[in-house]
């Protein structure tokens, strides 16, 4: 829970609510407790407000050589003793999932190509 | 659209899909062209995963005196000609709404009366 001050708890994770400044920066564990990676940031659909994706920075050293993978909502699970994300997923899984580099093409959003590939492979993990 | 390159936006804000991190710092204006605040985070619900509400900061100067007010997601539109958000509620109306600052008591999400009275609140605006 590093050094946030329980009124900022307080503030940004409350019963079923949770704010987007909190997500950004949580850990993610795999259920064998090993570290994956940090959520940057959540991708939400303009129109209906719900989010689609939590993209996990992943490798990497001060931002150099991360990758980033799209994670589906419905795979997360927060677990409040850890402090963050848990998901059904080894790191296996994860190096062959669908991902965008800094150096690689930006990846795009609009290719309903790209969502459906990342759809498809977490589809056994939901 | 200030100086975001023209690929943080394809990376940020595409189709349907925006980024949380694109989401804060995004300004809003109602009907009339005028400034009302700025969104600083969204509160998403941590099992459905939809946004119920984009905090935004309003008045103040330096995060000094500010007020928070949160919005129910409904009640904004994104106006890619403005680059943000466009809500029909004028300034008054928004006086009038809960909010909470910085010097007052946190505020308690999982008090059911704050929610519904933020909910009521916007009834007629959504």
């Amino acid at each position: 829970m590093d050094s946030r001050t329980q009124e900022s708890l307080t503030r940004d994770e409350v019963g079923s609510l949770i704010s987007s400044s909190r997500v950004a920066g949580t850990e993610v564990y795999n259920r064998q407790g090993e570290h994956l990676g940090t959520i940057e940031h959540v991708m939400i659909d303009k129109h209906s407000g719900q989010v689609g994706y939590a993209v996990m920075a992943f490798g990497g050293f001060l931002g150099i050589g991360e990758k980033y993978h799209p994670l589906p909502w419905a795979v997360l699970d927060f677990d409040p003793a850890k402090g963050g994300y848990v998901v059904d997923l080894d790191k296996k899984t994860l190096e062959g999932a669908p991902y965008y580099g800094d150096t690689s093409d930006p990846y795009d959003w609009t290719d309903r190509g790209w969502r459906s590939r990342v759809d498809k492979y977490y589809q056994p993990y939901l």
